[in-house]
């Protein structure tokens, strides 16, 4: 690239900007998406609350329910709740099930919270509703797919629904309109002994 | 799993604990991560504001300059607008390349980002410094990665340095603690003809 001309480079990229543009033309379409970030990386909850920065920004409602992460003080919920018009952000978790190691309990909890996410979904005033570490309690069969299948599959045309969570199972990947892998190329923990930070994991 | 008692169930979970807490005891470091966002998907810079929300949510000063993003209104800088004492974010970009045109311009805006973006690193107020989009300038030859290595290399020990953008360096991810790839599994915009959305892309 360091070779090419000014005005080369000026050639190229009206080129590309033509290219763009019919690409942008072509997308007309607005709705309410279903995305999904899984794998094995990082980033697949900070991006999901990064899209909830965006919409309040808009004035957009937003409903975050947190399947895992419970009464742990978060930085993320500090900052959401100086917004209490625009975000319900509900930590419903008890932490990872095997700190609960109580099957039962935990079935429960997932339910309590999977009722609370329902409800957002159906209730057309929420813009976007986050459903954080979803996939965790369907890998573990905590709660069954097909609910949350029929959830998404009804839910209000405009609302946009994020579900996070490492194993998403297939049947929601193939529902989804965006999904997202996080791959782990480098990952302090495993590599030198770094602990969980404030400010990047909580 | 379904056809698992409850006591195998606490069992295994218990196993599951004990290694965990191993894991955990054994990880001690506290340090300023150098994180790098990169790959085809989305999601990278999304979750860069994902770490900005948690880091001011525990008092954290947070830098953040957006190499791509300029003047346009977004919901994340309405948001963070609202938190001058500890976050300065600076959307100091012209548009992407193929809509400016002209590359010598194009590098004197990345030089003037760049240039802030040194100075937040070197001030050791900054609990961290979020470069959005680094990685666009430094693929066009705007900026040398040489310089981008060098500032990092010297920041203060506990500064997390955030870069995002597609098509990061190999000498970049070589030099970053932890490295998240995302992945394009589904994305709307190509295969539903779905545009650019509030609370998603900005």
């Amino acid at each position: 690239m360091k070779t090419r001309t000014d005005a080369e480079h000026a050639a190229k990229m009206k080129k590309i900007q033509a290219a763009q543009n019919k690409k942008v033309a072509a997308k007309t379409v607005e709705k309410g998406l279903v995305i999904v970030h899984t794998g094995p990386g990082k980033g697949k909850t900070s991006a999901a609350l990064g899209m909830a920065v965006r919409a309040i920004g808009h004035d957009m409602k937003v409903g975050v329910v947190q399947f895992v992460k419970g009464a742990m003080a978060t930085g993320e919920k500090a900052v959401f709740d100086r917004f209490p018009d625009l975000i319900e952000f509900k930590p419903m978790g008890e932490g990872f099930t095997w700190d609960t190691q109580d099957r039962t309990r935990d079935i429960a909890v997932a339910r309590t919270a999977w009722e609370e996410v329902k409800r957002m979904i159906a209730d057309p005033s929420y813009a976007m509703v986050i459903a954080d570490e979803l996939n965790i309690v369907l890998r573990y069969d905590y709660l069954p797919v097909g609910e949350v299948l029929e959830a998404i599959g009804g839910k209000p045309h405009m609302t946009h629904v994020i579900i996070t969570g490492r194993n998403a199972p297939q049947e929601l990947i193939d529902a989804a309109d965006l999904v997202t892998e996080m791959a782990q190329v480098k990952h302090p923990f495993r590599e030198q002994n770094v602990k969980a930070q404030r400010g990047i994991e909580f």
